[in-house]
């Protein structure tokens, strides 16, 4: 149950948004009483923190599983990294949606906490470029903290204009991103 | 006074929000009375519009400028538009707040307006990397038009990191940026 309230509530935060769902909806539309939500969860914030935990630290642990396989070049590395965050907002819209848009209505509290496991994700990426200059196969005269900001933005900017159904795949939009990033435009 | 109202209302929706924000709350911080709002605008929805076609309008003409000016190669060209961009969000911070945030409190046909505009600024970017294929400056096998979006993602995103009093300059993040784009990170 636990799991099907943050299922439901993703559907109508992202839908409706965040303050104008009631719990009232959320019961409603899983034919509970409210008395079976207030067993999970104190409040609609708490459950809205519950959905971005969940969204951040499934990304984490998949990052991590990329990150610490020893027998992939960095390139590889950043480009499954790449291609697992367009997937993502692809395949978890919705959350994504309410992970981007609804963060404001979390305590000043839990925000904190989610913010730092946002720079935890966007610092991997930073240490997973550094380690590749080490290895000689990123340039070296690039500050890479600016340069995973960038990074950041094209695959997070998806979010706004990236469609399923579109002409390019999640995987073809990875690959030219990748070829761009790593290679450059120039002629 | 119509051009204090929209300052003044950039403001307050920049920092309480649009729906947060009332007539009343814009009359009071100008001392004037509502029924000079009410000679100005028809309602607060009519003020919002008029502040995203200002905000949207100015990018799209200073973009022409840049495009228009026939002695630059495109890559200079390129590398102007990712500055204005960046040097906008910084500038213009609370106008990008509102522009990027408050747009779904537009009526449809209002959003539909503001999107076509939006389309037509991605879309001179797209056309000015065409050209500059046709140019023999930028490489040909890769979509333009995806990379487009990775560009504009780049340089949209500052706006939820880029700290004006950072270690970093708007122009030094775009000198970077422009780096990574054309040159690519390989090592």
């Amino acid at each position: 149950m636990k799991e099907k309230i943050i299922q439901e509530s993703i559907q109508l935060f992202g839908e409706k948004g965040f303050k104008e769902t009631s719990i009232q909806d959320i019961v409603d539309a899983l034919s509970v009483t409210k008395g079976t939500f207030y067993y999970y969860y104190k409040s609609k914030t708490e459950l809205l923190m519950a959905i971005h935990l969940k969204y951040i630290d499934e990304l984490l642990r998949k990052q991590e599983e990329i990150i610490h396989d020893g027998s992939k070049p960095y390139k590889q590395k950043l480009h499954e990294i790449v291609y697992m965050l367009i997937h993502d907002i692809e395949k978890e819209g919705l959350s994504a949606k309410v992970f981007f848009r609804e963060m404001r209505n979390l305590t000043e509290e839990d925000m904190a906490e989610v913010i730092k496991k946002r720079d935890q994700f966007r610092l991997n990426i930073q240490q997973l470029l550094e380690a590749g200059i080490g290895a000689g196969e990123f340039r070296s005269d690039l500050p890479m903290d600016i340069v995973t900001f960038g990074i950041l933005g094209m695959t997070n900017w998806s979010y706004f204009w990236f469609d399923p159904n579109g002409r390019v795949s999640d995987a073809e939009v990875s690959d030219i991103f990748l070829k761009m990033v790593l290679q450059g435009l120039k002629g």
